[in-house]
């Protein structure tokens, strides 16, 4: 196609990732601080935070500026888009229900998984993970699911570029150790990871296909390991999370 | 504050107007569609959409852009900054467990209600409204709930410039009887509404309020009109709600 006018490019590329530095830690930022957060200069932070709030997505107390709930517009054509996603909830909650643990559905970006369905369960108090949060995919069950559906070339490209961090005593560090658990996942249809991510917190993963058979989401089920043994999770969850991640994925052929 | 470039306004508000324009009914679109869908150019929308590509937010088959999930970072800052909105889904999760109905939680942008949480029925498998999805404020329950917490300027201002259109055989479409139901709303402390958006929808919304008391978002149950009468929503549903409404509100005071 024709050439591209590098000034738009860089003027939403700054304005985007700005957008992105808005978070739990950072609510409502100043120029200052935005301009730290994004290392754009404190100008260009101020003209961008400046045309955020006029065209509704920011407001100002006068010195903080925070994010308006019309930044969901932005993400919603996406999850809109998600053929499976409004039937994948139903399935979900059936599944929550029954196992009284919490159930998840996440897709691919880059090195992270992102949330893109959450059910909770009754009980849960403690910090959740909504839509749009962000995990490493290598200690998670559902990053495994969707590593191990990966294209060799793919897969190879994720690993070069990826430190394998110690996140607890459990983590797989080694990059051998980790291409033959995702070889293991592969085979066997499912992902089990027991507190390498988060100590005490236990998850069994499954892909959910499209009508073609290709990986397009992994569906989880997480559990405090005080409450679910792992021999639980694989002889009770894990034939359940089969046969919801199934369900969902008739579903997605039904669709087409 | 300082001058604003001109330039930099317009492809800002450009590149977000074409990120809103992917929906359910176009969840790819080419250059000449997204063009039409926005009234860019096809030159601009070539520019932003390859933009968009070259920073993951996109991705083609060399005809139509599809946005990945990574769009869901450009909303997730807002989420996460919620202060109540993990703690409240717990509290709508046990809601909807007891009265076996989904539950909503809603804020005003513009004259929109905007999901920013939902937990479904078990046995929904209709359309379900999700998070970053929008309705008009003045036919819903949240909406009213909403609008009747605005100062008297800005819901004159929301009612000076939005056509009250007749939805169903129920919906309140005259200004005046809606500002008198408005005030009833704000006396009773919740609003019941029965088929006036959607033909055979009933809902009942109630106030979330930050610590100051000013009123944050509105908290909803809905239910099918076949299932539940409006004397079982308003005896049975509505006490509930106020005391989960209250729970979060509670919550929320503690968090400061």
């Amino acid at each position: 196609m024709s050439r591209e006018d590098p000034d738009v490019i860089d003027s939403v590329e700054k304005a985007l990732r700005l957008l992105q530095s808005f978070s739990g830690e950072a609510p409502a930022m100043s120029v200052s601080e935005a301009a730290a957060a994004t290392g754009l200069t404190r100008a260009t932070a101020r003209r961008l935070l400046l045309t955020f709030e006029r065209l509704g997505f920011a407001e100002t107390d006068g010195r903080r500026f925070r994010l308006t709930a019309r930044v969901l517009r932005l993400g919603y054509g996406y999850l809109a888009a998600l053929p499976f996603w409004e039937h994948a909830q139903s399935h979900m909650r059936a599944l929550s229900d029954e196992v009284r643990e919490s159930s998840s559905l996440a897709t691919l970006d880059g090195g992270e998984i992102v949330y893109v369905a959450r059910v909770p369960a009754s009980r849960m108090m403690t910090i959740t993970f909504n839509v749009g949060s962000r995990l490493p995919a290598y200690p998670t069950s559902m990053g495994r699911v969707l590593l191990a559906a990966l294209p060799a070339a793919d897969l190879e490209s994720y690993l070069d570029r990826t430190e394998l961090k110690r996140l607890t005593a459990n983590t797989i560090t080694d990059r051998a150790a980790l291409e033959a658990e995702l070889a293991r996942v592969a085979e066997q249809g499912y992902a089990l990871v027991d507190g390498e991510r988060e100590e005490g917190v236990r998850s069994a993963a499954a892909p959910v296909r499209n009508a073609g058979g290709g990986v397009i989401a992994a569906l989880n089920v997480s559990a405090n390991a005080a409450r679910v043994s792992v021999e639980k999770l694989r002889a009770e969850f894990v034939p359940r999370l089969l046969e919801t991640a199934d369900a969902i994925t008739k579903d997605i052929a039904g669709l087409h």
